[in-house]
């Protein structure tokens, strides 16, 4: 289990968002660094592929940008253009200072690195956390059969 | 429903096999041409793809070589080379010589060309299929489903 | 003929540079913003691969980060992140801030847009420009064609 | 030098060619296997695109069928066929038997595989033989190269 998503701002939302805002849907969260070459060449297209893939009502997908190197280049006047300029429209969460260089979610769950995507099912578990790059196959199937478990899980 | 699967020969396997065999599994069949770009470029590294991604007690991968065209050019002989020089070792049915130019697999099923993909579910029904080009997050979502149908159909 | 190049900073080098300074090279100029897609995924990888495949004695490549939208994303602090981690070696120059929102040098050549690829030849003569994306065989063609004028030209 | 190139059929061409056809002009010599995998993903795609690259009149491409394996498998039937799927238009020899296994062309240029990309001046001398793959740019510069040298060489 992990702790809840620790954000200092929001960005395509109008409003603070948690974990929980998301329950009984599959959640996608793509942590990413803006000026990560492999955040911006495969985590973040592969999840706007997700949204393009999957219904709304089963599957969300947020960004978590969870910045532990050039803070000063990554702020969020910085995020906010890139956003704009890379389609992306999905919620993203600025991932709160910690005590050290790595921000505060990212260090309370352990995070190796960007890209890092994490899977939660429809009760908020953590069921997959992958980084670097994953094949779309594998992973759409397996967000499908998180989807899947709707019925008896619930 | 579809008719069964006619097949003048099998490759990469030691017998004939029929539809009924896959029963209990999903099965998807990979059919094309071997001289289709698009088979070649797309459609069977695809298949290899499907059959990395799965595992074999819940998913079987077969093609089926539907030539409709260049018939002297696409002979078993010539399949059996590039099957090799592909590295594709999942079973391939030749399918059976029709009336006309199309073969009779083809034409019984009604298909519009090459690359086409069916998806059969674990009864044995066609619950999809897929002219051209199909990206691979949805189709892996589409075979889990039906992989997920495992307990609630069966 | 195009006029100097105006930089307010330059990075990837320990002094400002001039067009003269390339006279008796093919210079290529890669205009481009830290923050748009095409050059990130194209320009700017053609760019390394420039340097990659010409002897250093006859092609220069240079950059041009002439910022036209989200000035305040990307600022020299914002670019020098982005150049470490693209692995960019090459020098840049910060177009130098104009009377509107273009860049002076953006607007003193009348460029369109970014990315924007510049081919001058070995007397400084601008001889190419390319805006969006041009296929690599043909640009190292036109590249060798300047290349090889050196005997007859100088 | 290289001896000449020994064809027992040619196609895309109503009559023989010989590499004394080609003087005056830059040759590429596309060696393959229609059931290469690499000449069909790299070699082939790379050869068409010299041909929409470079004039005419300063460089010439033809294919040279060379097949050393499941000599069955890829007859002149099964070659012309492919051609037509695979839209390449120009010339190409099927190279003439050998000896052994591999045939005689191939066996007298001491090739080592296909693809093999072979350069020819416009002397008709071989300047360049590249096995395997071969960067667009730095391709495109050398045949450049070789067209460059016009007026001096001739």
């Amino acid at each position: 289990m992990v702790s809840e998503l620790h954000a200092s701002e929001w960005l395509n939302s109008d409003k603070a968002l948690s974990l929980a805002d998301f329950h009984g849907r599959v959640l996608v969260v793509e942590v990413f660094q803006m000026l990560c070459p492999g955040c911006v060449s495969y985590g973040l297209p592969q999840a706007l592929r997700i949204v393009q893939t999957f219904a709304r009502e089963d599957v969300a997908v947020i960004g978590l940008h969870s910045v532990f190197e050039h803070h000063a280049a990554m702020t969020p006047v910085s995020l906010r253009a890139f956003l704009h300029e890379y389609h992306i429209t999905f919620p993203v969460a600025v991932d709160a200072p910690g005590t050290g260089a790595m921000p505060r979610t990212m260090a309370a769950w352990g995070l190796e690195g960007t890209p890092t995507l994490l899977l939660f099912d429809r009760q908020g578990q953590v069921r997959a956390r992958h980084f670097g790059t994953v094949p779309d196959m594998g992973l759409g199937a397996q967000i499908m059969s998180l989807v899947a478990e709707r019925d008896g899980a619930l």
